[in-house]
């Protein structure tokens, strides 16, 4: 039996008192939240978010990257948000390797050659978000009244604050 | 006030009651999630999950690119990851436009040729979905023991059943 077998028989659970079937694609508070998938991290619930209420965009680091890009042009254009929120966090695995290390390892374990490979990691919360901001921007992909707020959660408190940049 | 503001104001309860500060980095279930950004979509509840159980990477359409075979490989590689769910859902967005239809509107929107750019809309769960994992498959970054299972999260009654493609 795999680890997702068990958690549908949790889904049942969830399904039998689910009573959000009306809601609407178009998230009701208009903005989308960009984060880390980090397992210490439940950015509905540390944000209060209700269902229906927010995209949520989840990568290795909640970094920017094309296909970030992509989604938060979907959106935007197709459903309607105008706010990003990009939360970087405490901990993150993401301060812990470099580009070598991690090909290294690829290397070793599954010899696949992984030179191309640009797995994002960083040294500075405020220089990547700075560096991912500026992405973000300059793809001109993006409405010119978006609100772009880079912020922190910190996996031992739960606490999320802003970010000066 | 921006929304991000009162959603803010939201983390200050949360993090008040907050009793986690002691997970560690890697998910205890060993599984990573990859699903649509669709805001009606909770992964973490409905599939029971607790704070430090799994990585949920999330993006538009829940479609497998480069960004998320890499956070796959630093799930996997770094994090001890050994199973993958990939959840599409019923009223998805991206099963509504093509890539002709987008790029038109962002031309008229924002003067930006996005010609370029496949927002991987598509027409079938099945097809994608076989798609995506021989995308993922074909990359030779994933470890060779394993278990990647696509699956149907239907927005309307909140129940996910696995999908034979």
């Amino acid at each position: 039996m795999s680890v997702f077998d068990e958690l549908l028989a949790n889904n049942q659970s969830y399904a039998q008192s689910f009573n959000y079937g009306d809601l609407p694609a178009p998230p009701r508070r208009h903005i989308a939240i960009v984060t880390c998938m980090d397992a210490r991290i439940d950015p509905i619930s540390a944000l209060g978010l209700d269902l229906g209420d927010a995209h949520v965009i989840r990568n290795a680091g909640g970094r920017i990257t094309e296909d970030v890009i992509r989604s938060l042009v979907i959106s935007q254009q197709l459903l309607g948000t105008r706010e990003v929120a990009i939360i970087q966090h405490t901990k993150c695995g993401m301060l812990s390797f470099t580009n070598e290390q991690l090909r290294d390892k690829i290397k070793q374990d599954l010899n696949v050659d992984a030179s191309g490979l640009d797995f994002l990691p960083f040294t500075s919360h405020e220089e990547s978000l700075r560096e991912d901001i500026r992405k973000l921007l300059g793809s001109g992909l993006l409405a010119k009244d978006t609100i772009i707020t880079p912020a922190i959660y910190d996996v031992e408190t739960g606490r999320i604050h802003k970010v000066e940049i």
